[in-house]
């Protein structure tokens, strides 16, 4: 165990963070992951199973093209609220693959309830990977009869392997915390490192829980959580077509059914923003090509809202992350991008600091020490950019990466 | 002579490429160029100056953070709409410079409305380069006093060297048209590689003209022009503090005064049109570390402006960037810019060409041939990406380029 976070409150919510934790350490839940042949070797197909029908909870990419197994799982998710198998599959995105590519998708869903006994409404698909090309059903629907979740930590790193594309490292985080005296857990994995963008886009995340809790409420939480945490990271701006957070509470810690009236409500959303949060700060650094998380804190905006919208202009700038990568404390663009951010400020009045060093009071520039600066950037994984506007009260945080020349090198060359 | 454009109407409008053309090619105008040592060796100080008051139009960076030129260059042109010297340093933008680089700003114009004997509010100044650091006072005084523009070829190259920054080339373009059947000369040069973005930012650009127009008329059109081509190109989607745009009618070429109602109107519009989409691709095919244009169509929209936005969208994607440098016919990143773009679409009606090559037809991918774009893109300075949304019947264009290895290069270390 390590680490402990609490928010304001007469009795502040124990949130724990659990090291060897999964996905599979809420109770009820199940993984697995193999290689079905989409991917030339890498594992490429994964399933998350439940005992039980888990209440379940969705958002989605704001891209108005949508990857026909989106279609098929909103449809499962609208029906009754809950799922309890959940299917992913990496290396084709079946995203503008037209009328075949919602047949596919079906097929996929049908299959796969078929080989766990679900009704096909309890089955969520998703893909991620090459967009256009359509679905090898062959090979996707020889690998779903070969799933075979269980509950070991094993199972549970095939299936965080079995969803990644040119991620470079594994995204996960578990946490506990109490609720009614009992222990809930929640387990969270996450894929996604270029075309990562705001507005639920451009990754997926699967969280699972052994919470009770129904699905309206969830879905709430996990709404509002989104706009703060999966919704506040860049790496290049771009939106895909395919992404989605989906969480799954099993019910099997019996508590009483979470509600915001409940007394240990902040505990459950504290730790379920905590996994959120902490899943996109990991995608955030895996970046493609990133050397670096930027983490950038606005405060005195003229509302959260505002200021979190800053926050995501200064993180997305690329002139910003190539400075970063150049280990260069140029505020200049940082000004920049707060000025052409849309948002309300007063040009005379902003501090910006990076890490422990002050570059600008007043919107006026201070001797600092270039090489102090230089040395912060150089010496720190994260790399942290404070602005205080000094207009009002609101606040918000974004991350994002540098930019490199890996970026380039990657993206120059990913489909071929 | 080359080139001859012409618009629809019964008759068409003559606008004649000047091969040898400048901004001292229209009646009335000299410049000149100089080393003032804000820069270690190149040309860092220059100057437009007109025999007339010429009347004046101009558009400003949309960034709320902007430079201390603008505001007096601002006061400057409001004041009467006539300037006659145009006064420009690059090495330092004097932006974030406080109270101090205001005051500095106000020294810079009386210092050169003291040189050419003119009235202060008939000087406008701008700068471009380094934030934050204040102005060199000195060595920008001491350079004033030595401008001394001519009307040879020379010294409007000179002024056009003194302007640049991370520029590669000079950007610059001289065309004739007939007014009253007199003729009509129109000359521009830009400066801008990087922080290239819409709505009027991050670049200069000053256009002369001997055409006999009004500063309303003149601000007028310009506006409208401006928002189909230097708001319509973009480098990396930053916005600077400090581009502008001006344009200086001096009236020599003794036409009846312009206004839309004159029958030559047309023909002076679309000259000053192509001048300035000329020089937004000039600045776009120079964006740092570019190695190719990359021109988007986007056809069959909701109206001109989505379809503008759309382009726009898909020209500013770092991933369709990567995609072009790597010769990658990769349209599942253009469709993906389209769905984020904001803009109404269908999703399934959706036609993608790069060059020749048909890549998606009602959204669903062709069997073309991936050799036959690879060499396209590798044999073409200008890649051109053609979108039809067959929504309705707006369209629009936008110029970009290529997202290469050098960009980060020149980025990560432009300060240092």
């Amino acid at each position: 165990m390590k680490g402990g976070h609490h928010v304001k409150g007469i009795e502040a919510p124990t949130v724990i963070e659990i090291e060897n934790g999964s996905i599979v350490t809420p109770r009820g839940f199940q993984a697995t992951g193999l290689h079905s042949g989409v991917k030339r070797k890498r594992l490429d197909l994964g399933a998350i199973y439940c005992e039980v029908p888990a209440s379940v909870a969705a958002v989605y990419t704001c891209n108005r093209i949508q990857a026909a197994p989106l279609k098929v799982t909103k449809e499962s998710i609208e029906k009754e609220g809950k799922i309890q198998a959940l299917v992913v599959n990496s290396g084709n995105a079946n995203a503008c693959t037209g009328k075949r590519g919602i047949e596919d998708a079906y097929e996929m869903r049908k299959q796969s309830a078929n080989h766990f006994a679900l009704p096909e409404h309890y089955v969520a698909i998703t893909s991620t990977g090459v967009i256009g090309e359509y679905m090898n059903m062959e090979k996707i629907v020889t690998g779903i009869k070969q799933l075979k979740p269980q509950s070991s930590l094993e199972s549970a790193e095939a299936f965080n392997q079995a969803i990644l594309t040119t991620d470079t490292i594994n995204k996960k985080i578990c946490y506990e915390t109490f609720v009614d005296g009992k222990k809930v857990y929640i387990g969270g994995v996450a894929k996604g490192s270029g075309m990562i963008n705001p507005n639920m886009a451009t990754m997926l995340s699967f969280v699972t829980t052994d919470a009770n809790v129904d699905s309206n409420v969830l879905q709430q939480a996990l709404s509002d959580i989104t706009n703060q945490t999966f919704n506040r990271i860049t790496v290049d701006g771009d939106t895909s077509t395919n992404d989605m957070v989906v969480v799954m509470a099993s019910g099997l810690a019996d508590n009483e059914s979470l509600t915001p009236a409940h007394p240990d409500w902040d505990g459950f959303y504290l730790a379920l923003k905590e996994t959120c949060e902490s899943l996109a700060k990991q995608i955030a650094r895996d970046g493609e090509g990133a050397t670096k998380l930027i983490e950038v804190q606005v405060n005195g905006a003229l509302n959260d809202e505002e200021a979190g919208k800053i926050a995501k202009k200064i993180v997305g700038s690329d002139l910003v992350k190539s400075a970063v990568f150049g280990t260069d404390a140029n505020w200049g663009r940082i000004i920049c991008a707060i000025g052409y951010s849309g948002c309300e400020i007063n040009p005379d009045t902003i501090d910006i600091a990076i890490g422990p060093v002050q570059t600008l009071i007043q919107s006026q520039p201070t001797t600092f020490s270039e090489e102090e600066a230089k040395s912060y950037m150089e010496n720190n994984d994260t790399v942290v950019i404070e602005v205080d506007l000094h207009l009002a009260n609101g606040s918000g945080k974004a991350w994002g990466c540098d930019l490199s020349y890996d970026y380039v090198r990657i993206n120059a060359g990913y489909r071929t």
